[in-house]
């Protein structure tokens, strides 16, 4: 992956990471609203997982915002 | 999938459809510029795809537009 997409994904995990914790919910609280497993949430904040669309919008509900939101940094 | 993560994935693919269009792009085109195959672009334009979004950040920046651009419907 280049450069610019790694760093994109970077941003993004960031952002998650950051609302996730702003909401006071552990990795695993998170996890459990997304149906998915707290390792695969860690990969998905250290940026270590090219996330489908589809995966993003899932996050972004979880976290109470759009997927225009969770882009926006 | 679920209806409402189709229907989104769907609009998305409209979306870059209509974009490709109003910049006279083929898909063959539009592949050419992404070093995708014209059946890809299909595929995402008819929303049977759920891409990734680095690949979709790639078809923004194809399309002269930016992600956030890209989810504006």
């Amino acid at each position: 992956m280049s450069n610019a997409n790694q760093q994109f994904i970077s941003f993004l995990g960031k952002k998650i990471k950051a609302e996730r914790e702003k909401l006071g919910l552990t990795q695993e609280g998170l996890g459990k609203k997304l149906k998915m497993h707290r390792t695969y949430v860690g990969m998905v904040e250290r940026g270590e997982k090219n996330i489908s669309v589809v995966s993003l919008r899932r996050f972004a509900e979880a976290l109470g915002l759009t997927l225009r939101d969770i882009i926006d940094f």
